[in-house]
């Protein structure tokens, strides 16, 4: 099953949204809001699959989906908590800005909190203020839980996921080190984030979900170009089971918490950073990482952090090359 | 205005409450939880005011409001950010883990991203799986924002708050120094929070809320023994305009966010961190900063932190001795 918010009001419109993404149909009848949903899954998700099947069968009113219509999944949630799960983005970032990984960053997943009172729809500007902070793109992962009680293991968190979407975590790479330095995690460096047009459940992803991980080619492109062509399933030290046990070992989570994979990284065949696509490598998922391995390569970065008016793209196809959760396409804009 | 949610759902049940906190009318026909109030509150406000005055005069039905009943006011929340506006309390508690204070930290908020998809009522027991985890309060003061613009201003900021209160934010001292180390702030020593009985709107607080700050004593009482007399308006280097401005300044703030003061602390008139109540002093708002002094006193601290059975009060009085916010009253218990 697909899910998707039309966009109206605070919260969107709860739709099912077909396989190939093309139709629509109402579920507020069933519940108003996608966190409605979420809130009373046990009993609300058998009538939403029953609906996503009238629809794939033709038998009840459609419409057609436009992403551009769509709002995130949840326009706002009460939790956004994002990992770094892919220790290779970490580790080349930190070498970007000169700080070392620690050993333990292999075994005990780094995570922050992130604020969740606004998500951008897939078609949203990137409002940008200032070139100069330094405005970065982030492809991502990520899930939806249901409630997740405290101190739950791997295994149970694994059976507390609902939904699987994309994210780009926009990050403002010029603000990150003096607000680090400080001590408590991202405030100003990290603003509103866009989701993917659908959410899907576990089961519809089949193959692609497996062992708390999704598996899948994570498209980016920068301004039209292949940018970033990394295997998700690939390289992900820590899968969401162990991000979420990790998140919850002190608190409860509540239904409609997004939990992010973190920056989707490969290393190449012989540990190294890879290669961009240009040059024949799966490239990047964020630019950060591009202008490090630059540096490494070239011995300065070349490619700029966003400008008002570029566009970035992310998404990731079935095996008939449609797009699985819609795709984010953004561009960023002087506001 | 005095607003409160009796626990209910998910989200509680929204009543307007006597300035006596005795007595409650339901508000639920004009909006069902806080935060439908808060996503409508132009429009709600007024509506709600005028039950309020009913509710005073004692022409509508009402009932007897018992804080027992309470969950707090926005049980889930799309935004809790907590700062550290009373730099005293940053400088007292980086001394204890052998941190040093960076000069800008006077003129530069610091700020997190905590945690918002669980608020505890004011008589919910904090779990507390292991002792050893260090579990302190923090008495602080919160406010409710509207809708704030990406970039407001400390003026325009202070006009969108909409709701004052206070709240417990509970730490995991042990866990602190662990994650901290990592650089992406708290996640797991930040467990889930208690918040006053009521919140109440700035005109109801009279002089009380100047220049974006609370005055009046901060009340916490340990296992019924006097513990913190802080004076809230005292020593807040950041007002809570330049606190909202500043998380603000990259992204929208959505209705509904709830923005912490960090720790109330005071110095003392030499500059120096002031003594225990017992010793005559004002005490502290947490435990950290109680066995700090300890350490510079009397070479060790003594006081040590919340066990299993430990009572935390926490609540401010107007001057008829009533507390205006409904008192925080909580156990610590196994779990």
């Amino acid at each position: 099953m697909k899910l998707g918010s039309l966009k109206s009001g605070r919260d969107g419109r709860l739709v099912v949204v077909s396989n190939d993404l093309a139709w629509c149909a109402d579920a507020s009848h069933i519940a108003p809001t996608l966190q409605a949903a979420l809130d009373d899954w046990e009993r609300l998700a058998p009538q939403l699959e029953l609906l996503a099947t009238d629809l794939a069968h033709e038998t009840i009113p459609r419409e057609r989906f436009h992403e551009r219509e769509a709002a995130a999944p949840l326009p706002r949630a009460y939790q956004w908590a994002d990992g770094s799960a892919y220790v290779n983005h970490v580790e080349l970032v930190r070498k970007a800005r000169g700080a070392v990984l620690p050993d333990s960053f292999w075994t005990d997943p780094l995570m922050y909190q992130g604020g969740s009172d606004e998500f951008l729809g897939a078609r949203d500007a990137i409002p940008l203020a200032d070139e100069a902070w330094g405005c970065d793109l982030e492809a991502e992962i990520v899930v939806v839980t249901g409630d997740v009680p405290r101190g739950a293991s791997r295994e149970e968190a694994l059976g507390h996921i609902r939904l699987i979407g994309l994210v780009n975590d926009v990050s403002l790479r010029g603000l990150i080190p003096a607000e680090l330095a400080k001590g408590f995690g991202f405030v100003q460096s990290k603003p509103a984030s866009a989701l993917s047009p659908v959410f899907v459940t576990p089961d519809e992803l089949g193959e692609r979900w497996k062992d708390g991980k999704l598996h899948g080619t994570l498209m980016v492109d920068l301004n039209g170009e292949p940018f970033g062509r990394a295997e998700a399933g690939e390289d992900m030290t820590f899968d969401f089971g162990t991000l979420i046990a990790h998140l919850g070992k002190t608190r409860n989570l509540g239904a409609g918490s997004i939990i992010g994979s973190g920056t989707v990284s490969n290393r190449d065949a012989d540990g190294g950073p890879g290669r961009p696509v240009a040059r024949g490598g799966r490239g990047y998922s964020c630019l950060a990482e591009m202008r490090m391995v630059e540096t490494i390569l070239d011995g300065a970065a070349a490619t700029p952090f966003l400008k008002h008016g570029d566009t970035v793209r992310i998404w990731m196809e079935d095996k008939q090359g449609r797009a699985i959760f819609g795709t984010i396409e953004q561009t960023v804009v002087a506001s």
